[in-house]
C-alpha cells in the first residue's frame, strides 16, 4: 500500500491548503478533489498554460514534454510545472499560478531581476463585436448590407474592405437574420460572419530563422498559448547557414521565388498545425507576427537579398510591415493581417527587435547586454535611453560545420568534454560518441585550456612537451598545422576511426567565438562600459540554452562576467513577436526602439581589426584583457 | 485645276488670319503653312483630340470615324472636328479650340446652357516625381533602398507598399545610380521605376454597362482622351438584359463567378487594345474610375448580386471603392488604383452617379431632368441643393426585344416610320427593312397615333373603321388581342413575310415607355415641378441618341417639353468617370452627392400604381394629363 503524502497548496496572499493524497495523483486533481479551483482551459491535456503551479518545497517532478512546450525552459527550470500534467511523487507545497483573466498573462518567464516584465498591455488591436443589423427591407430606405452592420456596431465608417469580404456580405448578412460578429484590427473590419463568434480570437507568432521557423498560436484575448509548432527551415536543402542561403538566392530570381515559396508552405503548414493542435478554425486567426533576421525577413517577403549580402548590407525596407496574409500567400488565413517587426540595420533584423522587446533591455537601469549566438549572432547593449547593437558573423562552427567530426547537438553528439587525469566525453542521450556538436566543442576547447594542451594562441602544445602528462601527449596526434587531440580514441569506443579536434578545428572555433566576443567588446569599448558594470548578459538562441557558460566565458566566447548574472532567455525573438502580437503598444514601441538603437558596423570600424584580433585569442588566467584595470 | 478656297482662322479674342489653300487639304496643314500653332499630340494621327477645331460658318465636311471616336456626338453635331482628319471642301470660317493645357479639357463636351462645365480641377491624385536617391554605402548608416528614395523625394512615410513593389526595390533603385521615379496616388506610393518617367501618366475610365462595356485612355496631365475602347458586354451570352442576367447569377455562385470572369477579361482586353492603340504602357496606367448599374458594379466586384435583383433590392455596398487593380485581377494594369463611384440607392447606380457628375445637374439654379432610358432606366431630377433619383423598370423593348419583329438598330432596321396617304419606312443604312429598332418603335407607334391608327388607350382600330382611310385600313391584320399593322408589306419589299407591329408590340412599349415616363411623373409630383418649370431635359445614355426626341414626347415615353428644352448629352455615366478620373475634387464630390440625392422607390410608392396606369396610355392631343392646369 502506498503511504498518503501531503500537499500544501498556498496562494499569493499567504493562505494555505493542506490536502492528503496517494503518490501518482496529478496536481490537478488534488486541486479539484480539495476543492481549489485551477484553470484549465484546454481540458486538462497540457495543451495550454492555464493550470501552471510553482513547486515551492519538496521534490521538483521531472518536467514533461508538455510542460517544456507550454511553459518554456525558463519556467521549467524555476519549478513551473503544469498541474495536469504532474503527478505527485513526493510532500510537496505548491502555488497556484495566477490565471491569465487576472494579472495578465505574464508571456516573459521569469528570469531574475526583471521586475519590468509584468507592464505588458493585453492590446492586440484585434476587437470583434457581435450586433444583430437589420437586413434591407424597405424600398424606400437608402441603405446598403454594409451601412446596416455599421449601423449596428455603432462605427461611422468601414475602412476598404477586402475583396473575399464584401463579395460574401449579402449572405453573412442574411444566413442568421442579421446577426452577425465583426471583427476589427485598428478599427479595419477583417472579417463579418453570421452569428456570434466573439469567443474564438486568435493570433500568432512566428520566428523565421536560418535554421528554424517556430511558431506559437495565442488566444488574443487571454494571451493564453494554446499550441507551440516549430520544424527546420526547408530552406535548407539550398544551403545550411545564411550566406550560402544568400549565395544560392543572390542575382537569381527563380532561385529566391523558390526559397520564398518553402518558406511561406511552412508557415502555411505550421499554421495549419498549430490550428488542428488547438482545434482553432483559420479563419479566426486575425493577426500574426512575423520576426527573422534581415535575410529571412526580405526573402520571406519575395524581396531580393542580393545586397544584404553585400557591403554595406543595406536592407531593402526596415520599418515594420504590415499587410494582408493573401498579399503574402498565407492563404490558410484570409482574415488575417500580417504585421512584422521593424529591421534595426544590416544584419540586426526583426528577430533582434523582437528579442529587445523580450527581455525589455530599454527599460533597464543597469547595462545589460543580449547575446545571440548563431550564424549571425547579434549583440545588443545598453540600458533605458541608450541601446547599441551590431551583427557578429560567427559563421556555422558553433553549430558544427566544418569541424572535422562536427555535428548538429543530436544523439552520440559530445556535449560535454571533462579533462582530468583521464579525458571524459558526455554525449547527448548517452549515446557512443558518433561527433562532437557546438557546446561540446566550446566544452572540449575550455578543457583543453585549462589543462594546458591549447595555448593562449590557440596552438596545441606539441606531442613531445614535456609539460604535458603522458596520457594526454599520447593523444596529441599529427604536428603544427595538422595537429590533432583525440577526444575518443578508436580502441576505446570500438570505432573506426578517433574522434578528434584539429588545430584547423580550434581556428574555425577561434574564428567563430572571436567574432561574437568582438561585438561585445566593441561596445563596451564604444559605450565605455567597463565589464563590472553589466549587470546581466542575457543569452538567447537556441544554441544558448546548451552552451556550458563557464566554458563559454574560459574561451571568451562571452567576457569575464561572473557566472550568476549570465541569464539564459530562450527564444526571445519569438517571445518579442508574441509581445507585439499581444499588444499593439509593445508593437508601435518596436517601430520607435529600431530608430533609436544604434548600429555599429563591426567589420567596418576602424578599431576592428585591433579588437578581432585580440578577441581570438583564449584569455590568460582568469585575467580579461581589456578590462583588467577595471577588475579589482 | 482647282480653284483656291479661303479659310479663316479666329482666334476667342477676335483675331482673325486669311489662309488661301486647295480643296482637300487638311485643316492641320493649312494651319502649318500659315504658321498658326496647332497642337497634334499624337501626329497627326487622329488619336487624340489636340488639333480639334470649331467651323463657324462654310460648309461643316462630314465627320471621319476618328471625329466620332475622339469628339463623341456632341461635338461632332456642334461642328467639332479634328484638323489633323478633316480636310476643306469650302470656303471656311473655323476656330482653334483651345489647347487642353490652357484652361483645362472641357471634358463635358458643350451642350447648351451649361455654363458650368469650365470648372473641373486638374487633380488626379496621381503625382510623379523624379528623384536621383542615394544607394547606401555606408555600413554605419542606418538606412535603407525606401527610406533613400523616401528622403529624396521629400516624403516622410511611404503608406503600405505593394508586395510586388517592394520586391522589385533592390534591383530598380541600383538599375540606373538611384536615379528613380516615384509615382503616388493620394500620397500612397503606387510604384517606383528607374529613370525618368514623369511624362507617362495615364488613367482610364469605364462604363460596365448590362449592353455594352465602353472605356476612354486619358492622359492625367492634360485630360486629353488618347483612345476610347468598346464592345458588347460579353456576359450577354448568359441573359441579354439586366434582369435575365440577374437571375442566371441568383443563388448560384459559380455561375457569378462565370459573369465576373467575362467582365474582369473584357475590362483586361479594353485596357490592353486602348494601350496598344495610344502606344502607352499599361504600368503607366495608375487609376481607374469605373461606373456601371448596381447590378454591374455587384458582379464585377465578384458580390453575390442575388439580393440586388429582389425586393428591395438593397445593394450589398454603396459607398466609393478604392482597390489595388491586382484585387479585382486587373493584371494588365499591376500598378493601379480601381475607384468605383458610389451607388446611391437600389438600381440607381454607379452609372446614374457618373451621369449626375457629368450634366452638373447639382449645380444648376434651374429644375433639370436627367433620363437614361434602358432596360432599366433612370431619372433624376433636381437643382441645386436638392436632387431625387428613381429606376425604372422599362424592360428591353426598346432595344427591340420582346418585339415580334423587333432587332437591334443595325443594317436593315426600321428606324423613322412616316404614315401621309402611304406608309414610308427608313432603315438603317437605307437598306431592304429586315425588322424594327427601338428607335423605329417609338416612331412607329407616334406616326400611328397621329393617323389615327392607334388610339390613346393604345388599341389598334379595328380593321373595319370607317373613319381610316382604306390604305391604312388594308394594312391593319388579324383582330382583337391579335391585331397587327403591316410596315412593309411582303408583296412590295419582297420579302417572305409582312413587317409589322402587332397589339402585343404596342403593350410592350407602353409598358417600357410607361415605366420611364412614371418615373419623370412621380418625380415631378413629389417635388412640386410643373412640366414648364423644368429648364432642360437631358437624355443620357447610348439609346437616346437614335431616338426621335419628337416622337419620344408624342407618345409620351418623354414629357409634354419643348423639343428645344431636350438635349442629348451623350454616354454621361462614361463622361462621369472620366471627369472623376481627372479630378479627385469631382470623384470625392461623388460621395457627398450620392448620400443627398434621395431615391424614390417606383413600385413601393403608394401613388405608383394610378401614375403608372396614366403613364402607359399614350397622350390625349398636347394636352399634358398631370399638369394641364400648370399651363398657360
Amino acid at each position: 500500500m502506498s503511504t498518503a503524502l501531503t500537499i500544501d497548496f498556498v496562494t499569493a496572499k499567504g493562505g494555505r491548503t493542506s490536502v492528503e493524497t496517494e503518490p501518482g495523483t496529478s496536481f490537478l486533481d488534488v486541486a479539484r478533489a480539495a476543492d481549489i479551483d485551477v484553470t484549465a482551459t484546454c481540458g486538462a491535456r497540457g495543451k495550454c498554460r492555464g493550470c501552471r503551479v510553482k513547486i515551492l518545497k519538496g521534490a521538483v517532478p521531472p518536467p514533461t514534454i508538455m510542460d517544456e512546450v507550454q511553459l518554456g525552459p525558463d519556467e521549467v527550470h524555476e519549478g513551473f510545472r503544469l498541474a495536469c500534467q504532474t503527478r505527485v511523487i513526493a510532500d510537496t507545497e505548491i502555488m497556484l499560478a495566477p490565471p491569465h483573466a487576472e494579472g495578465g498573462h505574464k508571456i516573459l518567464g521569469s528570469g531574475k531581476d526583471r521586475g519590468q516584465q509584468a507592464g505588458i498591455d493585453m492590446d492586440s488591436g484585434v476587437m470583434k463585436k457581435f450586433v444583430t443589423a437589420a437586413i434591407p427591407v424597405d424600398e424606400h430606405e437608402q441603405s446598403s448590407d454594409i451601412e446596416e452592420i455599421l449601423t449596428a456596431t455603432g462605427a461611422s465608417k468601414s475602412g476598404t474592405l477586402a475583396p473575399d469580404l464584401l463579395r460574401k456580405l449579402p449572405g453573412v448578412l442574411r444566413e442568421k437574420r442579421g446577426a452577425v460578429t465583426v471583427t476589427t484590427f485598428n478599427g479595419d473590419i477583417l472579417d463579418i460572419e453570421p452569428g456570434d463568434t466573439t469567443e474564438h480570437k486568435y493570433g500568432m507568432a512566428f520566428d523565421i530563422g536560418t535554421t528554424s521557423i517556430v511558431g506559437a498560436l495565442i488566444d488574443l484575448d487571454s494571451g493564453e498559448q494554446l499550441a507551440s509548432v516549430g520544424d527546420v527551415n526547408p530552406q535548407a536543402v539550398y544551403g545550411g547557414d545564411l550566406m550560402s542561403r544568400l549565395a544560392f538566392a543572390q542575382f537569381d530570381l527563380p532561385a529566391l521565388r523558390k526559397l520564398r515559396a518553402r518558406a511561406v508552405q511552412a508557415v502555411n503548414d505550421h499554421i495549419k498545425e498549430a490550428c488542428e493542435k488547438a482545434a482553432v478554425a483559420p479563419e479566426h486567426i486575425y493577426k500574426v507576427v512575423i520576426v527573422g533576421n534581415t535575410a529571412m525577413h526580405h526573402i520571406f517577403l519575395g524581396i531580393d537579398p542580393t545586397y544584404v549580402g553585400l557591403a554595406p548590407y543595406a536592407p531593402s525596407i526596415r520599418g515594420a510591415i504590415e499587410m494582408p496574409a493573401r498579399d503574402l500567400l498565407l492563404k490558410t488565413i484570409p482574415n488575417a493581417k500580417i504585421c512584422m517587426l521593424p529591421i534595426v540595420a544590416g544584419f540586426v533584423g526583426a528577430d533582434a527587435m523582437g528579442a529587445v522587446l523580450a527581455t525589455r533591455i530599454f527599460e533597464s537601469e543597469d547595462f545589460r547586454v543580449l547575446v545571440d549566438i548563431g550564424t549571425n549572432g547579434e549583440v545588443i547593449m545598453g540600458r533605458k535611453g541608450k541601446l547599441m547593437a551590431c551583427s557578429a558573423p560567427a559563421g556555422p562552427a558553433l553549430e558544427g560545420a566544418q569541424i572535422k567530426h562536427g555535428m548538429r547537438g543530436a544523439i552520440g553528439a559530445i556535449e560535454k568534454v571533462h579533462i582530468g587525469e583521464a579525458v571524459t566525453c558526455e554525449t547527448i542521450g548517452g549515446a557512443p560518441a558518433t561527433g562532437i556538436c557546438g557546446s561540446g566543442l566550446i566544452d572540449a576547447a575550455a578543457s583543453l585550456l585549462k589543462a594546458g594542451v591549447l595555448l593562449t594562441s590557440g596552438r596545441f602544445r606539441t606531442r613531445d612537451d614535456k609539460s604535458l602528462p603522458a596520457a594526454l601527449a599520447a593523444r596529441l596526434l599529427g604536428s603544427g598545422g595538422k595537429s590533432e587531440f583525440a577526444l575518443v580514441l578508436a580502441q576505446e569506443s570500438g570505432n573506426d576511426t578517433d574522434i578528434t579536434l584539429t588545430q584547423e578545428d580550434i581556428r574555425q572555433l577561434q574564428l567563430a567565438k572571436g567574432a561574437i566576443y568582438s561585438g561585445v567588446l566593441m561596445l563596451q569599448r564604444i559605450m565605455k562600459v567597463p565589464i563590472d558594470e553589466i549587470a546581466e548578459l542575457q543569452l538567447a538562441g537556441g544554441f544558448g540554452n546548451y552552451i556550458n557558460t563557464e566554458s563559454a566565458v574560459a574561451i571568451h566566447l562571452l567576457p569575464s562576467i561572473p557566472l550568476e548574472k549570465i541569464t539564459y532567455v530562450g527564444n526571445a525573438a519569438l517571445m518579442g513577436a508574441e509581445i507585439a502580437l499581444i499588444s499593439e503598444t509593445e508593437r508601435k514601441r518596436a517601430d520607435v526602439l529600431a530608430k533609436e538603437i544604434e548600429h555599429v558596423s563591426l567589420a567596418a570600424h576602424p578599431e576592428f581589426q585591433d579588437i578581432f584580433i585580440e578577441a581570438m585569442c583564449f584569455p590568460e588566467k582568469k585575467v580579461d584583457a581589456h578590462f583588467a584595470e577595471a577588475e579589482a
